[in-house]
């Protein structure tokens, strides 16, 4: 659904153009990491644990060494003394001790698939046969998964040099709780007590993985003079830079990072797992070499979310007005500290409401499985699943309308955020109405159907990106930014440059540069690109019309200051030259015209959202059916309206795709049990009914075309969404995740 | 030899640090353009006509495209009906009608090697095989390949629709001499009439061929969706885009052109002979396709130098003062118009002296031979050769030390250039002064040889380039430009970025970027690159110390007006912050640092040689061989003195190739009859002497380090010093280039 008000107010904004890189994507021409070849490359392959804790004792790699094409062989061993410090310009936190130990065992490993040595040959077929002559000499150690067994007393401890972080003091023993984070307002316990209505109970989710399609692969060529190139997909090729520069202690400048297309992120390619790999095994062979990962080792050995074991109270008045919530909640960390879940957790529980009584306590907690890592807004959508879950619970004891509940408790422009500071112009309220009036919610529920909503909200981000716009000689537009492009960015930025121009959407061409050819961006992630790359590309393209009116003007022998833009042309009474004619001429009127902005925005808006869900349970077979869902969002305003819809429809899938049927599953030795897509159930298309969407549009002010972050949001509420529907279905509460046949079928037959 | 003063002035620039990109192309690793691999890509071959002057009445191309493995077949008709335009951001003049047929013939044939037709199939084996079942239906026509015969009555003319230019009204018939350029001031005739010496003769030289050893090639890539990429060895990459985007009549923003490294360029690598055909295969073929050049084919179907035949005469007074020149000069132009050798003939014949009288004109002559083009110093080795050949007879006649002649008639800083502009700081004087007490003119001439010296200078360029800087996050410096490194420029911008910045030169890295990631930059010739582009470096270097001092400022709360930037860091009073501990800190001061600067300067200043050369003549053979060799010459300031003083002895090395071996030699069928290395003699090392260089620093004030463009100069004097020390050494006035053995055994049977 398309704003009416876009189309009186902008030519290109709000429009669904065509993306720049649609034919090459559809017709699988795109370059993406696995398919990218650089002259002379070697093969690689990645030995990995088949435990999931054990100390190495040694590794013997002679062998391997020793077969006919085999050019290279690494271990931990070859890996510089990791430095335990955090990486400037990387995701946050990222501290370089355990970020390595993500790409190799050094001494010891935490999790089954954590790899111990890779090898570099000739060919794929050699590099997986060398792999078998490596001798691994393992003593295995008691393991340890699931959150509550890590926490018990006689738990295998996996570090014995990290300790609980937040506690009033230092504790006196290592834990596998690494973390505890909590917020503390009035007086939750005597709220609660005092309240007509509330609830009790304990959610539960597994870990769960984000699922893109393209594999972790890259093409790393470290050269014999210490400068190197990598190819590789990510949501960030700085961060890729910064990360493996650290990880190898060298320099920042000596390494330069070229994007590939990027099939698909999540969160889950911000950080490093075969790329300091590659750089060890190219720089031992002295030729590039590529890895890619099998499915099984994206399941194994890259960060899913983290499950989750939370205990929730919240109450309310006679009215529903809420008074107060006890939350504490325990995330699944994996095998290295550093997860930020558990941070959005405590800050996005009850965020979106006035609770003015709450104690909420984060966990970040060990065990020996992958670390976990960012997936569509980190932390929230397992804590909106609980607490979504309450407030139905709270309508229907006080027989209140859910939405209404909603409206009556939600925050406002100008109340404090769940940081404290002050919201600004969100778009809540009018994402609710737009819910409530939407046919969807006055529709009948069908037989045997349950109806759920549910709300969720993403702070969103903003921080450094860098961009540079400059004309052709003939008029055409160039972009240049460092932002990948996931979710159809370079449709955006020239929606942008174009309406910010006056030209055609199609003279704007833009590149996504390497490392060494663009200014610092941070990673496309956050729900940050439009918004802050955004930003920059606006300001370089006023840049360049600045430019433009300066040559107009010395063109006419007239001040700057009386030429104006207007429609692509700078204009001085009834004089006009339009940017094609300003460019013809650069050449004998100053040179080329260019300009780079650099940003760093922190005047980001968070996002709201509301769906609606309703599911068909079969009593038989415990198989739940989604058979109508509806995504309401403020959304600021969408640049791309294609693209915007299709992030509220992608977030709902993958939030249905985690409610119903996603879990990872460790069998007792500590393997995962369901490393591939056949036994890994992510959500296909004849799963889902067409999923409704509808942008409300509330502009963010501090963008000039009212961006809001939108990729995040919609991911958080479908959990509860879904639980809500089932269990308004069912008359049975979901409080564990999947809703799975087998699960829903077991909860049928206990209340018959 | 480096200055002294560069010892004390600047701690980097002067100095011989190693190259970044040194190491891997001494171990071969570096990527050529017949390196380069793309993923799906075709190999592609090109059919050449065997006739030098034909109409082609038809081209069948249905059995090649029948051949398994042929993936798309292209011929002229496939290109856009040619546009008579000037192309914005390519080299000057460059007529894209013309361009395109040195592309493919479209109709006729105008030179033997022109190509026809063009194959893209799965292995180079299939395209070669195709190229055998294209079936050209020629009719052949008379062919002309010398300037006097192409001049004939009765010579057949190539185009019917070439008028000459630059006569008072336009001539009734289309004729073979495209254009006459022509100076005249006082009154030559009379001058020389009353001149105490004078020399008369003819010159004539063949066209010489550039002999970069890398060959011609590409990959291109044209999409479905009109977005294309081209990977390429030139020497502008934004010259290749401006001329693919004229030829097929898309736009500047649909093509992405990588600069791959180039094995040598010399002014030959300025435009494109295979992309748009690699460009039109990869649209029919809906794959990436290579084409690469043979020996044979560069041979035959590039652009030489053009051979000449001038005619001059010089006149002096008894003190040696020039009176007056008369210069009437053809030079080959080749099959296409557009050559612009003309005009720096015209200007460079006597700019180098203050002559009242002279009247000189050149013409450009078409012929059936491919289209000259740009070899270092275009248009002046020629010219310059008759004049310094006519001041040698001077100085004997007159009985005047050669280089004294000179110093009495030479042009001095104020005076007027060759076009009426007043002269900056040259360093002529200086240069010549240099040379006069260089140990190898006073040292004695041993018996047999000959000594000769030679003047000549280079207009050098300024023009348009573009640079960023940025920095990472670990205080790493990143230089981006658009500047093809031929003759070690990264070296050379990063000593100016680091001189600049104060820090260490390994701390700086330099990327070519290409024409999507950095703005215009014009092509890397014309001696302009480490003066223009450095100027650009230099710029955006200045702008990131601005921030530098503003974080630094805003860190200690002074004003930033109060802060200097001092050998790498910030100070104010006691305080100190290094770029190191400034980049560090970037993510909460402000976010990244990083400064643009597009600059298009005009305040280059030419260069000036002295080359002195000592032979040995075989009396028996007629061979020659160079015993001694110095080159004398104003630089400006040199920023890495080894790539100044390799310019040098490079220039000087192809001069005296071009003096002593190197020449087309044509067959009376119109065909090459030494297209390869082995009959096309270059010099080798064993031939050559170590040419001794002397670099006099007379700094351009407009450049912050005083940099002239020295690369084109030294190739100026040579073909007349070697050839005034050959006529010296024999007593016959060497008037006719190559003096090949056979030559000079002639020229001695014949005085015998």
């Amino acid at each position: 659904m398309n704003a009416p008000e876009n189309k009186q107010q902008f030519r290109l904004v709000g429009t669904r153009p065509v993306r720049p890189d649609g034919v090459e994507k559809v017709t699988g021409k795109a370059i993406y990491s696995p398919d990218f070849v650089a002259p002379g490359m070697l093969q690689g392959a990645v030995l990995r644990s088949p435990h999931p804790h054990a100390h190495i004792r040694g590794i013997d790699t002679k062998k391997a060494e020793a077969l006919a094409g085999v050019k290279a062989v690494v271990t931990g061993q070859d890996f510089p003394q990791a430095a335990d410090k955090l990486v400037a310009g990387a995701e946050s936190a990222s501290n370089l001790r355990w970020v390595a130990q993500k790409c190799m065992a050094i001494g010891k490993v935490y999790y089954e698939g954590q790899a111990v040595a890779a090898v570099a040959a000739t060919s794929q077929a050699i590099a997986e046969a060398a792999l078998k002559l490596i001798e691994v000499d393992y003593e295995v150690l008691p393991h340890v998964i699931a959150i509550e067994d890590a926490l018990a007393q006689d738990a295998p401890v996996l570090h014995d040099d990290v300790f609980t972080q937040g506690l009033a003091e230092k504790p006196a023993k290592p834990s596998n709780a690494s973390m505890r984070f909590a917020i503390e307002r009035g007086d939750a316990k005597a709220a609660i007590a005092g309240a007509a209505a509330s609830f009790t109970g304990r959610f539960t989710l597994q870990p769960v993985h984000q699922g893109y399609i393209e594999p972790h692969a890259c093409v790393a060529q470290w050269q014999a003079d210490g400068q190197a190139q990598i190819w590789c997909s990510s949501q960030g090729h700085f961060a890729i830079r910064a990360m493996t520069a650290g990880i190898l202690q060298i320099g920042i400048a000596d390494i330069r990072v070229h994007p590939l297309e990027i099939g698909g992120g999540f969160g889950g390619k911000t950080t490093v797992y075969l790329e300091p790999v590659a750089m060890l095994l190219s720089k031992k062979a002295g030729r590039p070499v590529r890895l890619t990962m099998k499915r099984t080792d994206i399941f194994r050995s890259t960060g899913p979310a983290p499950g989750a074991v939370i205990d929730i109270t919240l109450a309310a008045a006679a009215d529903g007005t809420l008074l107060g919530t006890e939350i504490e909640f325990k995330y699944h960390g994996g095998a290295f500290p550093g997860a930020n879940e558990v941070y959005s957790g405590v800050g996005g529980a009850v965020g979106h409401y006035r609770v003015p009584n709450a104690s909420i306590v984060g966990w970040n907690v060990l065990s020996n499985i992958p670390t976990m890592h960012a997936y569509r807004a980190p932390g929230a959508p397992q804590i909106n699943f609980a607490v979504e879950s309450a407030m139905d619970e709270l309508a229907a004891q006080l027989g209140i309308d859910p939405i209404d509940l909603r409206l009556k408790n939600i925050v406002h422009p100008g109340e404090p955020s769940a940081s404290g500071v002050p919201l600004g112009a969100i778009g809540y309220a009018e994402a609710l109405e737009a819910a409530k009036a939407h046919p969807h919610w006055s529709a009948p529920v069908e037989a045997g159907q349950g109806r759920g909503v549910a709300c969720g909200f993403w702070g969103n981000y903003g921080g450094p990106s860098t961009a540079s716009v400059k004309l052709g000689e003939d008029g055409s537009v160039l972009v240049t930014e460092g932002s990948p492009d996931i979710g159809g960015s370079r449709a955006s930025m020239a929606i942008m440059a174009a309406e910010t121009l006056g030209v055609a959407y199609e003279k704007v061409r833009v590149t996504i540069a390497d490392t060494s050819s663009i200014g610092f961006s941070m990673v496309t992630g956050g729900s940050r690109t439009t918004f802050a790359t955004g930003k920059a590309v606006i300001q370089a393209t006023e840049g360049v019309i600045e430019q433009l009116k300066d040559r107009a003007a010395r063109t006419w022998g007239v001040d700057v200051a009386a030429v104006t833009w207007e429609d692509g042309a700078a204009v001085h009474g009834d004089q006009r030259l339009t940017l094609a004619q300003i460019a013809a001429k650069t050449s004998t009127t100053g040179g080329p015209i260019s300009a780079e902005a650099v940003v760093d925005p922190h005047d980001f808006l968070p996002g709201f959202g509301v769906h609606i869900c309703d599911t068909a349970v079969d009593r038989e077979t415990g198989h739940v059916l989604v058979k109508r869902y509806t995504v309401v969002q403020d959304v600021g305003r969408a640049i791309h309206a294609d693209y915007v819809e299709g992030q509220m429809q992608g977030g709902a899938v993958q939030g249905i795709g985690w409610a119903l049927n996603e879990a990872y599953v460790y069998d007792r030795s500590g393997k995962l049990d369901n490393a591939g897509f056949l036994d890994y159930r992510m959500p296909v298309a004849s799963d889902m009914p067409m999923i409704d969407t509808v942008m409300v549009e509330v502009p963010n002010p501090a963008h000039p075309y009212g961006v809001k972050g939108v990729g995040e949001v919609p991911i958080v509420p479908p959990l509860a969404a879904v639980g809500n529907a089932v269990s308004r279905a069912t008359g049975i509460r979901m409080q564990d995740l999947p809703i799975s046949p087998d699960r829903v079928y077991g909860l049928l037959r206990a209340a018959e």
